[in-house]
């Protein structure tokens, strides 16, 4: 990643996170991106190579303190900080340069709305008006508001799995907004590399559970975009499982059908609406869609099936969770941001077996 | 395991599976029984320790043809045949001996209705006496049947699990029978020994996918029961789902709840049902149930959670798929027919991690 | 476990990690032990249930503090402290009760010699005298003087493993002592349950490494039984792997034959050897010993094979670090000071798959 | 891959093996290929995304039987037959057009000498002459000769790793060459999708074991170079174990060194051969590579560990097997023989977690 003077100058916060690393994986192939300061609080003065040894050979400045980072210099800052620390920084970042771009891949600025913030996360937000000014990069739903924005909110891996093979069928109408039922599983890589015993390898190898059973923050996020496309307030119900695997997202969503839809409305409805998204793929009648076909890479993957239960259907799609789920959307939407084209970077295949 | 003059003699047919691996297992354990013929057409003239080196040290008859197995000196035959081929070596076996016992783990006659088997398995039952004589060997809801039984159809593992978790609430009234939907998860060895490319460790591991979304034969099976249960047809939704791991089911069981019941009534109503059980726990309020509680052994955990989407509530159960959802309750049906201890041989605790 | 006064009243210190969970699930099933006591500082006042779910439904005090502990009561305390604790705790235990029987799972008591033990452990040992009166407790070569011990040094999982495939062959002079390299293969719940980055499932499946190359503490137990075995000192090489997995050890040992000994006269040594042993057992010729084989087993399997090289040859053990490598060989131990039948509560099928 | 004239065209034979899809995966990124004719006999007449779902968004053409593949039209031929079928079909592709490039990944041209291609394969070779022209093609040792090929024999997943960790130091005289001791780990995924027991999920995860203990056939291809790096023959011990993960390989070699030299000279001798090379990192010392840090990624990375065992050392190596040890080197293969950049469409960065 040789410097040059017409290259986006990019710096990442938070670098030392599995986000933070796929960032850089990513970047390392992107023809018009260059890394220019990488921090991370507990490894300051380390190379990133000593974090993440896949990463050793490439050429990268050496992770530093937030405050020793030279942020001024650089076209486009992601941030991958933890909740709270998050809207300090950023609210910091246009206190010293108002132009700056940022793209925040936390959950901090992805509620509109301020009580539900609050109602979620315990405490009031502490910078309202960047909030209001933050653009959810769910970037298949938003790619004008991007292209101007100067914040990104960037989605998490279960709503972005989940609003990509929603979002057209609620907007639309063929599915009924009242009983919409989401079963979904995700790879422990989700969780991050903080030192928790229950994403020991002996904890989750070998076995499957439900975890936050009717309260995973994640369902704010959700049904702020699903009542955005219905026009009306929405709930859903929201089930995670963790899966004894890293990578992938699996959404299995039931639904019922209306306004004399089938199961081919649903079909054809998505098709429509992804045909010429490079990103996002429906699967032919019959497939399943599987995790291993997206791991790695930035694409979604939806499928729907008639539910045997009459009137209703299941709609089914996968993500990488930190790739289309994260840091692969957060370049997606630095592609929108700088005018580039959307793929730049991000044409990776997915790694199977 | 020496022979000895008062043990039950037993005759595993089909024993190269990992069903008939998990009996030999259990049945090493089991102070009242012995192993006296053990067949496999492929593996015949083997030790069983060439086929599944974790119990070469066993001392157990060798493989024969079953054709070559003296099964007139059994007092109990576990039939782990495929389908098709089971419905004619039973019918022989009872043509042959007309007060043998038999415990069969196929599929072959769990269903009651003979139009219903004919609609799944695409043909007429080729021993429909028998069928109608069978007993289902769900013990928990059949007990008293069982222990007059000559034929007993042991469920499947899908099944078990989500019938111990839903007869119950279905019986008293507590949840509506119009929507239920079943996600399940279940381990690769449920697909058996056999040699698909779709049960790969590169096919499998690191991902996650449903499979015969719609249409898995089991659905009959569960519909049959929950039926009953009802006293009225009772159709649902069913979807599994491969997980890359060995062993272990999880179903999280979407319900709607009726007559005014709210989610301590399915509480209570599980735990009343289930307290003298001694392989069927409810968890406390909040905790919810991992296959790896369960891996090796024969119990069931069964969890209650309210869901976000009003009126409704989540209810998940797991199993070990080749022990509560195959081997382990053939033999615990074995007990209840010989009049032995229900847990006789099948106190193991769970394998973690 | 209902109490009974004729039953040996057991305690585990330090019963929170996974050595002390399997030492709860395999006395469940000993007939004559009677769990009294289990300590764990940080999870002092919780149901074991709440720590191992997967032991929720036995009946079992809870875990205290092991100075709330009542261990006067008990006839064997099992210790699973951290490094360092056990030296002063158990000195504490002894003065308490000099007739006190204790089996200790740490690496506390394991080297004789004090000069070795302040080399590899970086301090002077701060109770030398215990450490001259404790037992080695690998129970298929010390049995007598276990019959007859105070305290017992349970072996290490890698030892264990390597001692049984190497100890008859160094004894018997069929191999040469100058030359042993030793290729160790583990599963990473040998780590323990701590909250280690290095342990997390994103960190651990899906790749392999060795770690502590050249300078892992067991080598320095290995030496000192194979020095002891030899009559001389021995130096192995010792590099040990950390496998995408929970449980099972596998030890490849490279060896050169000595004295004119070939692979047969290997093979016989340790047939030989090992021919009345319960949990030790030689592979037939051409059979390479799997973890699969033990896993959740006492046992020990060991496999010879020529090597391409001339004159040298490949013993390969294998066993479950959590059994035969800790809690199994420790219950073992348990009954051979306890003069029990050395089998009891042991008798469990390796689980496959 | 839009078709280009100035492109190169590519067919791969034998396209619905991992190797295959692995070859589709590295060339949808390659900026100067495009992919004209895709065989596989079983699947003819299919789309690839039929076979290789994370292949379906690419434009590919259908897979077609080899006989009716337009091979004349290809620049480079790769060709992932089954061993024996191999020898026949490229005879016939050079009796057809004797310029064609061929780049074999059997292991059918890999070895010189006729003789031991008889011994080790059990038939005499069936186009001894093509094998005479075959360049081996262990890209960092044989790039002259790769350059000027026409038919290029890929090496296997492990002789790769072996040989780059080795070459240099045999070629160096920095170590003996009597007692080479090669303890290797590999993924899954290089043994093929074919349908086979022993690589079923269940039968292969949680757990390893050796095989081919002292018989596997890479062992004869190692020797080759090695044998021609020292100038005499080497015969080496080699023993393969199977890994619970799908990718990676760790060559775990234990040397003795040589001609004085110390731990310090065989790291330099390895850092000065391939300081320049794109592919092949010496890690720092203390830093044991992980197959982690080369998953997906074309890189091979070696560390260098004294041994406990004076005069002693371990050289350890990690590759992907799918990429630097079959499908990423023959596309580098193929870059050399075509004049291209080596490093053009392979620099990917591994994938992690």
């Amino acid at each position: 990643m040789a410097a040059a003077n017409n290259k986006v100058k990019i710096a990442i916060l938070g670098a030392s996170g599995y986000t933070g690393a796929e960032l850089v994986r990513l970047l390392a192939g992107h023809p018009a991106a260059e890394i220019c300061a990488l921090t991370a609080d507990r490894q300051a003065g380390q190379p990133l190579g000593a974090v993440f040894p896949h990463l050793a050979h490439l050429r990268l400045p050496d992770l530093v303190r937030i405050e020793e980072a030279d942020l001024g210099a650089s076209d486009i800052v992601f941030c991958g900080l933890p909740h709270g620390t998050t809207q300090k920084v950023i609210r910091g970042l246009f206190e010293a340069r108002p132009e700056q771009k940022v793209i925040d891949l936390s959950a901090d600025f992805r509620l509109r709305d301020l009580d539900s913030f609050a109602e979620w996360y315990g405490h009031e937000h502490w910078a309202p008006v960047l909030q209001g000014e933050a653009v959810y990069g769910l970037t298949e739903m938003y790619r004008e508001a991007l292209a101007k924005a100067r914040l990104v909110a960037n989605p998490g891996c279960y709503t972005t799995t989940v609003e990509l093979a929603l979002l057209p069928l609620v907007g639309a109408g063929v599915i009924a907004t009242e009983d919409i039922i989401i079963d979904a599983k995700s790879g422990v890589s989700g969780a991050g590399r903080a030192e928790k015993q229950a994403n020991l390898h002996s904890e989750v190898s070998e076995g499957v559970h439900a975890y936050g059973v009717g309260r995973h923050r994640h369902v704010a996020e959700i049904e702020q975009e699903l009542s955005h496309a219905a026009g009306h307030r929405v709930t859903v119900g929201f089930t995670p499982h963790l899966m004894p695997m890293n990578r992938g997202i699996l959404a299995t969503c039931y639904v019922r059908m209306a306004n004399g839809a089938g199961v081919e409305d649903l079909r054809s409805c998505l098709t429509g609406r992804y045909d010429d998204e490079p990103f996002v793929h429906v699967a032919a009648a019959g497939l399943s869609p599987s995790t291993r076909q997206v791991r790695g890479s930035n694409h979604c993957v939806i499928g729907v099936f008639g539910d045997r239960l009459p009137g209703r259907a299941i709609v089914l799609a996968v993500t990488d969770n930190l790739v289309k789920g994260a840091s692969g959307q957060a370049i997606q939407n630095m592609n929108v941001m700088l005018g580039l084209a959307e793929t730049t970077g991000l044409e990776q295949q997915a790694l199977f077996p």
